[in-house]
C-alpha cells in the first residue's frame, strides 16, 4: 500500500468510526501533513482518493468536508420477515437460469457469485503453480490426498492463529472450494428429512443443497446489520426439530450483515445449550473493509460444535477450487465422507496456493483488494441513489462485494430481471434467496466487477425499474 | 515403442490369442527375422523380453518355446456366489483402516488403489501445467467451470470417437476424478431407500457411497472372466425394486473380469427393457493388454440410459483429480448437481491435461504402461504360484493392475492382513468388497508397483499364509 493510500485508509477509518461525522471539516492539508508526517502532496493524493470514493468533497478555498450522505445515501433495510416454519425446498430452476446467464460473456455479470478475475493476482499464482509442481512427483498424490497438503494446511492454520482463532493444521480438511465443504458438512450432520435452520434471505446454494439432500429448511429472519435474529432462532429451536444451523457470520450473502463478537458468542452458546452444530460459512471474512479482521464464531467454539468453512475462491483464485473445513468434533466423520465422495482436492492447485502463501504477498493483495471493493461499493451505492426509484432501500455491508436492494413493493425483480437480460445485464433476483419465493422486490448486485461497467449497468437497471414502476401506476389508474 | 518391443508384443498377442499354445515352439530367430523384416538381434531382444515376462523359455540349442504354464500357473477362479438380496450397507471401518495404511510410506502398498506414480509421465504433465496456465487469466474460472474446459472435453470425445463410441464434447461433464462422477450419478438417479444392483465382489467405494446415500444394495454374482451374471441380474430386476445398476464392464475391480462385446450389448438391452439406467465405471479401459481397446457398454446405448464414467487418475495423474462423466439423458440433471455440490473441477489441472493430450504423447505413454503392467502381472502371478499355499486360485485379468486371489478356505484374509502389516506389507482383504462380509479367504493385490518390491512382498505374504494354514491344521488336530 502506498503512503497516500495508507493515509486515505486512516481518514476513512475515522469517518467509518464516527470520529468525523457528515458535514465535518476534515483536517486541512497543513494539519494532516504535520500530524501524519507526510508531504502535502501525499495529503492531496489521499483526499483525491477519498473524494473518488464518495467520502469527502472539496469546498472551494475552504478544504475538504465529510460528505453529508456518507452514511445515508439511501434508507437502510429493516429486519426481514419470513414465515418461520419447516418447509421442503424447491428453487432449482430459477437459480440455474440465473447462473447460466452469468456465464454468457455478452452480459454484464452483476449477478455473478465471484469478483471479476481482473482483481486477482492470477499471474503470480501461475508462477507459484509452476514452481510448486516442478519437482519430480511433487503432485503425485499420496500424502497430498485428504485431508490435504500439509504445507497448505499449516499456512491456513497460521492465518487463523494470528487472528486469534485457535486451530492447528491437523484440524483442517482441504476441499474442492467451500461449496464442497458445505456439502460435506450437511452430509456429515444430517439424514434425509432432517431440518436445517438457515438465514432468510440466504445463500441459494445452501438452499439447493438442502433440496438435493432431501432436508427441510426453517428460515430465520435477519437483521441487515447484525445478521441472524437470535430470539427467533431460539424459538425455532424449541418448536422445530432443528438438526443443524447454517449461517454466514461475516458479510452475509446476500444481505451483507455481520454479527458482532458478542452476538457470535451468543449464537455459539445458544446452539451449544441445545447441542446443535453450527455450519459457519465464512468465505468473505478476508474481504473486510478497514483493518480489523472479523472473528469467526469458531473462535468461541469450545465444544467442537462449529464446522467452519473457508475458501480462496472469493479472494484469490476462483478457478483453483480450493477451500477448507475445520470440522471440530466431526473431523473424522467428514474426512471419511470426503474420501468416499471425491477422494481429494486437486493437488497442483493445493501446492500452488501453499507456495503463493509462503511468498508473503497475500496480505498485500488483500489490502489492495479491500480498498478497491470499498471504493466500488461506494460508487455503486451512489449510482443506485442517483438512478433507482424513490423508496429503494440498500444494504451497507462493511466487507464483501454484494449490495442488497429492496425496491418499492410494486416492482417485481423477476420481470426486471427479464428486461435487464435483454439489455445485456444480469443480477441475482431476490426469490433466489428464499425457499418460499419471498423478496420479489429485492435484488443482489455484485460490485466486484471491472470498474467501468458499474455506472452504466446501474443507470440502465434504474431506468428499467422506474419504467416498470410507471407502468404499474398507469395500470392501477385504470 | 522400440522395434523389439513391438515384435515381442506381436508374439505375445499370438500366445494370448492361442495361435501359439503352451509347449509350442516359437518361430526361430531366422524365421522371425525374415518374416517380420527385422535383424536377428532385434528378435533376440524380443525373446529376452518375452522370457522375462514368463511367456517363453529357451531350450538349449533348440530355440524358444511357449511356457507350459503360460495359461495355467494357478487354478482359475469360479463364479462368485453371494446371496442375492436387498441389504443395507455398512463397511466403512474396514475400508478406512486399509486405506489409511496405504498412506504409510513404510508399508509396501499392495493394497493401493492407484499404480505407483513412478509409472506416470509426471514431469511432462508438469510442463503442460506450466504452459497451459501461463496465459493471463487462463485459469480464471468462467468458461472452464462445469461442464468443464472445452478443449479437454473435445480431446476426451475424440478419443472415444476414434474408438467407435459415439459421443461429443457437449455430452461430457468434467469431474473431480471418476469417484465424484459416480457420486453424482447416484445422487442424480436415486432417492434414499432405493436399491442398487452391484457386482459381488464389488468396488468398495461404490459400497461406501451406497451406504452414505442411504441406499440398499443387491449383490449380483460374477463370472471371473465375463463379469456380471446376467441371468441372476435379470431375476434380481424382477424380484427387487432395483433403481439403477452399477458395474465395471472392463477389468473389474477387484476381480479383473471383462464383459465381451455381446454381453455388454445384452446388459444394455436387458436394462433398457426394464427402463433402468446403468452406471458404467470404466476407469481401467485404457490399461488393456494387447492392442484392442475394449468397447464400453456406452457404445451400444441408444436410449441414453448409460451413464459412463472415466478418469485420468489410473493412467496419467492420480493427484490431478480429473475424471469425466457422459451422463446420456441425465446430462442436465447431473450438471446441476455438480454445480450445486462442488461447482467445478480444478481449472489448472483441466488445462494441463488438455495441453498434454494435444501433445499426442498419451498413447505412447499408454502403450509403454500396458506392457509394463502385463509384465508385472506375469511376475506377480508367477511369484504367487511359487510362494502361496497349494489350492490358491488366481484371476487372469487382461488389463488393469489388480490380481484377485482366493486362498484355501481355512485362511482368513483379515488375520493375514494384520500379520502382513506387522511385516510392512498391506493388501486389500476380500471383505472390503462385499456388503455381507464375504470373501474372507480372498485378497486383492496391486501389481502396478515399483517392480523391485513385488517378489519380496509376495514371498512374505505366501510365507505368512502358509504359516496360518499350518496353525489352523495344528489346532484342528487337537
Amino acid at each position: 500500500m502506498k503512503r497516500y493510500e495508507k493515509l486515505a485508509e486512516l481518514i476513512a477509518e475515522m469517518i467509518r468510526g464516527g470520529l468525523l461525522g457528515p458535514g465535518d471539516k476534515a483536517p486541512s492539508v497543513r494539519q494532516a501533513s504535520a500530524r501524519f508526517g507526510v508531504s502535502p502532496s501525499t495529503v492531496f493524493q489521499a483526499y483525491y482518493l477519498l473524494e473518488s470514493r464518495g467520502l469527502v468533497r472539496a469546498r472551494e478555498r475552504s478544504g475538504y468536508y465529510v460528505c453529508d450522505n456518507v452514511h445515508q445515501q439511501l434508507p437502510e433495510l429493516t429486519r426481514t420477515n419470513p414465515v418461520v416454519r419447516s418447509t421442503e425446498v424447491s428453487i432449482n430452476e430459477l437459480v440455474f437460469s440465473v447462473l447460466d446467464a452469468v456465464g454468457d460473456s455478452d452480459i454484464a455479470p452483476l449477478g455473478a457469485a465471484f469478483p471479476s478475475p481482473d482483481l486477482f493476482p492470477l499471474e503470480k499464482l501461475s508462477r507459484s503453480l509452476n514452481r510448486a509442481n516442478r519437482a519430480p512427483q511433487a503432485n503425485a498424490g499420496g500424502k497430498n490426498l485428504s485431508p490435504g497438503n500439509e504445507l497448505l494446511r499449516q499456512a491456513i492454520a497460521r492465518r487463523y492463529m494470528s487472528a486469534g482463532v485457535p486451530v492447528t493444521a491437523d484440524e483442517i480438511i482441504i476441499t474442492n472450494g467451500a461449496l464442497e465443504g458445505l456439502t460435506l458438512a450437511l452430509q456429515t450432520l444430517t439424514k434425509p428429512g432432517d431440518t436445517v435452520a438457515i438465514e432468510s434471505p440466504g445463500f441459494y446454494a445452501a438452499l439447493q443443497l438442502i433440496q438435493l439432500l432431501n432436508l427441510r429448511a426453517v428460515e430465520i429472519p435477519m437483521n441487515p446489520q447484525e445478521g441472524l435474529d437470535l430470539d427467533v432462532l431460539e424459538e425455532a429451536l424449541e418448536q422445530h426439530d432443528v438438526r443443524v444451523c447454517w449461517c454466514m457470520t461475516n458479510f452475509q450473502n446476500p444481505l451483507g450483515s455481520s454479527m458482532s463478537e458478542s452476538r457470535k458468542r451468543a449464537l455459539v452458546a445458544l446452539l451449544k445449550s441445545h447441542d446443535i452444530p453450527l455450519i459457519e460459512d465464512d468465505v468473505y471474512a478476508e474481504l473486510h473493509f478497514g483493518t480489523a479482521y472479523p472473528q469467526p464464531a469458531k473462535t468461541f467454539d469450545e465444544s467442537g460444535l462449529v464446522i467452519h468453512c473457508g475458501s480462496f475462491s472469493k479472494s484469490l483464485a476462483p478457478g483453483y477450487r480450493i477451500g477448507w473445513v475445520m470440522p471440530g468434533r466431526y473431523f473424522e466423520a467428514m474426512r471419511r465422507i470426503k474420501l468416499t465422495t471425491s477422494l481429494s482436492a486437486s493437488v497442483p492447485a493445493q501446492l500452488a496456493i501453499a507456495d503463493y502463501l509462503q511468498l508473503g504477498q497475500y496480505d498485500r493483495h488483500l489490502r489492495k483488494l479491500r480498498i478497491l471493493l470499498e471504493d466500488q461499493q461506494a460508487e455503486m451505492a451512489a449510482a443506485v441513489a442517483n438512478y433507482f426509484p424513490c423508496g429503494t432501500k440498500i444494504s451497507r455491508p462493511k466487507g464483501g462485494y454484494f449490495l442488497w436492494l429492496e425496491l418499492p413493493a410494486e416492482i417485481d425483480s423477476m420481470s426486471l430481471y427479464q428486461r435487464a437480460l435483454e439489455e445485456g445485464i444480469n443480477f441475482a433476483p431476490g426469490p433466489m434467496f428464499s425457499v418460499s419465493g419471498e423478496y420479489r422486490n429485492c435484488m443482489r448486485l455484485n460490485y466486484g466487477l471491472q470498474r467501468n461497467c458499474i455506472r452504466n449497468a446501474i443507470e440502465t437497471l434504474g431506468r428499467l425499474a422506474k419504467q416498470m414502476q410507471g407502468e404499474r401506476r398507469n395500470v392501477s389508474e385504470y
